[in-house]
């Protein structure tokens, strides 16, 4: 995807000013309209008891990159909260650096949505996910974005 | 639900190795066979740029709650890998005390099934979710649990 | 649940006067606020290769049953829309009586949540399944109810 | 796609042979491993009391293309039966052609992974959907297809 600065800087604002998507450690790749990749490192501290990432980290990850992806296309008048998360599991996932896209499907005047996805250093796909979101300007029915 | 005193002992056991769910905080509640409640602590740390829990964090928490379920029925020779997680948000969450439960609909051969709730501290519910585990004696084909 | 009679008289209404819904063949059997159960008969033309019901009819049937439930709390001057819907199948259905229920999990003001399940004559759970509907007032952004 | 024409007459057989699908209506226009496209037309009756043609119907139309996308992969010793299936509704669907599109994301041992959509004749997307299989040689835990 092109790039587009703006949106890129704006990303990166809101990441540093979110107490837990600072803490979580995202990077902004790349951000266009509609699009955005972020990297991530998993470390040995998300693995669980069989040495995998665990799945809600790959959940969080996805679902920030879906969600920033709204976030390119609602303009700064307009809140995105999560709806509903859909995840799939295609692969086990390892510590080490990943990748994860997100792609607006659509955004209409109350509602958003978006699909998602996590590769590895190797491009290999772990995760496949959709997500719904309210991005009405008031206050909403749903939860947390 | 009637506590099941050793199932109990061993999720805290499996917790306290899991280098992810260690650091993660959870407390066992309860547990019995197909049944376990959680207990966590939502930080200042894990809100988004809206002062909201984020939903990654519900659905990490609801996902751990599900596949401890699938774990006190599956017995130690199988594991437990998520297949697939949906999450539904219906209300927003804030820092404090919640409550996560999983339940078992069904384990079969290879395939088990669980349903999951958070709740608040008044007894609110502001998350359902359903989760599909791999649950099979070898090496599986999903990813994370 | 105690039976709300004009629920149930508006229900059968709208079944009647919708060409999808009289076609495929439901019965209201019991409805409240927030909760409906349907009766359905699975004939021999609704089994795939394999000799059992096909999943699609299943999710037809359990997107009626959580849509009629929602339609129980929204009064008449809103419309619900399917905004995703989410189905597990826990077991095969073969042709006979099948029952399925629908409940409100919330409301909101824009966004509606419910859940739902499909049993068997032995009272057997097949599907459990979750839905999200747009319940505003005007033209909405979902798609098909 | 590049038409392979012996997956393509073995669905059609498959098809010819199902009460349910060959009751449905669906036509194989494209079949190549791991991806499927199916022609169908929603008529009246498929509407609802919106006149908008029913989701149940719309997320029978793409577990189909799912489910035989995953077909033209595991070979002819293999059973294929949903483990879950997710829809999202993006635009309402009117009477008229549609297509419906299935992509096999990845066919382990046990479990089989797709995605499919649903499109009108004018090439706008209707419906973005999800669904997990169960890929065993034997009698599985799953239900449906």
């Amino acid at each position: 995807m092109d790039d587009d600065a703006t949106l890129v800087e704006d990303l990166r604002r809101r990441i540093a000013a979110s107490p837990f998507h600072a803490g979580f450690g995202i990077s902004v790749e790349h951000a266009a309209a509609g699009d955005v990749l972020l990297g991530w490192e998993a470390r040995p501290d998300h693995r669980n008891l069989q040495g995998l990432v665990h799945g809600g980290i790959l959940a969080t990850l996805v679902d920030i990159a879906m969600g920033l992806a709204i976030r390119t296309v609602v303009g700064p008048s307009r809140r995105h909260v999560t709806i509903d998360l859909g995840v799939h599991y295609l692969r086990p996932a390892r510590p080490g650096r990943l990748e994860a896209a997100g792609t607006v499907l659509r955004v209409g005047s109350q509602v958003g949505f978006a699909e998602g996805s996590v590769t590895d250093a190797t491009g290999r796909s772990l995760v496949r996910a959709s997500g719904t979101y309210s991005v009405t300007q008031e206050r909403t029915d749903g939860a947390t974005g």
